[in-house]
């Protein structure tokens, strides 16, 4: 059985990848949340080497980047990649674009599935990532005929975009009409409405979380319940 | 035959990646260098769809990111990650953790073959990243038995921290003994050699990343000889 720790459903992009990949990809593993910054909670530290999440825990072997828990998966189990070779090579490609780029996006619009907010201005570098996603999405989504980024079944590129369709969400950020419907498809997982609905719930707030976000824009609605 | 495009060998160390891991595996490919914002050279984005490097062709698939790279080629040739299950799958972290972290180490030691540099103080930021650099080295080293970081032979996460030995390099960044050592084993392969050789000769420079380099710290020594 797998073990699979991420932070808080409300801000941890990163722990969102490999979580919605197994959820969707329908592999059994125990859930272990430890929020940012909570007092009682152990240290990132005490489950993972780079002290950051997520990070897979299968019977002694610790797999502690999200890229990395996709490609040992993917050794396991079918369907973690495309099964076309041009198609996985091109999934790989963006996924690792999303793994080590969009920094604009990242910094300007943190990930806060409960919030909505308004950012005053699109800088140049956020527009040249919404850009950039725009023109991967609608060449993945052409290409391999859809409705997923490389084809008809949810892969491990969509799982590392997941993060962008909350954002999107959350910072009613403007896309070509494909990319809006794909972000919709996201957002319609049942994964993802399982993710939300409990990141909604959480109780805990991160102040250097909160603070990003309210220094990016405007908080329209907080619909977070606690 | 494969194309690589690469950048600068003085700078890009993104492109050093894929160059060096192909270059030790003995993986036959016509390398292609387009030097940052040089009139006369194509952009980028004439052969990359992120209009970065590096960027591998191979036969009309196109591989535009550094650790895409490495699985396309890890599916094809062996050799590209350890052959032992639980050493592959701790230097994809490694990799990976390399791939999309370590900001401050990136942001104050620009890769610059050619410079020696004396930073006037080692930031916290910077401090946590060489710590977590060397514990993560000395872990590989020892667990595998070295003298690579997972094991024997020369793989992919040896190629992703090859960057790094030129850093520590041009910076004179302290580091405790096994990791120096491990640099030094880097920087006297064949491949290092000859890209450091080439990166000395190499005419261009680039502005916005001589700035850089210059803004982090003193330069003691210019070793380019154009």
């Amino acid at each position: 059985m797998y073990t699979l720790h991420i932070g808080n459903k409300n801000y941890s992009s990163w722990s969102l990848r490999p979580w919605i990949l197994m959820r969707e990809l329908g592999l059994p593993f125990d859930e272990k949340i430890t929020p940012f910054h909570v007092p009682g909670f152990p240290a990132f530290s005490t489950f993972s080497p780079s002290a950051k999440v997520p990070c897979l825990h299968d019977d002694g072997t610790v797999v502690w980047d999200s890229l990395a828990i996709a490609e040992y998966l993917a050794e396991k189990h079918p369907g973690v990649w495309p099964r076309d070779a041009k198609a996985r090579a091109w999934a790989r490609c963006a996924a690792a674009e999303m793994h080590s780029g969009f920094q604009d996006l990242r910094n300007t619009c943190g990930m806060n599935v409960g919030l909505r907010i308004e950012l005053p201005a699109i800088a140049p570098g956020l527009q040249a990532n919404l850009d950039r996603i725009a023109a991967l999405w609608t060449e993945g989504l052409q290409r391999f005929g859809g409705p997923f980024l490389a084809g008809p079944a949810f892969t491990a590129v969509d799982a590392f975009f997941c993060p962008v369709a909350f954002r999107v969400q959350t910072y009613g950020l403007k896309l070509p009409k494909p990319a809006l419907d794909y972000v919709q498809r996201l957002l319609a997982l049942e994964g993802m409405k399982d993710w939300y609905a409990a990141g909604l719930q959480e109780p805990w707030r991160d102040g250097p979380h909160e603070d990003d976000v309210r220094r990016s824009g405007k908080v329209l609605e907080d619909l977070r319940a606690v």
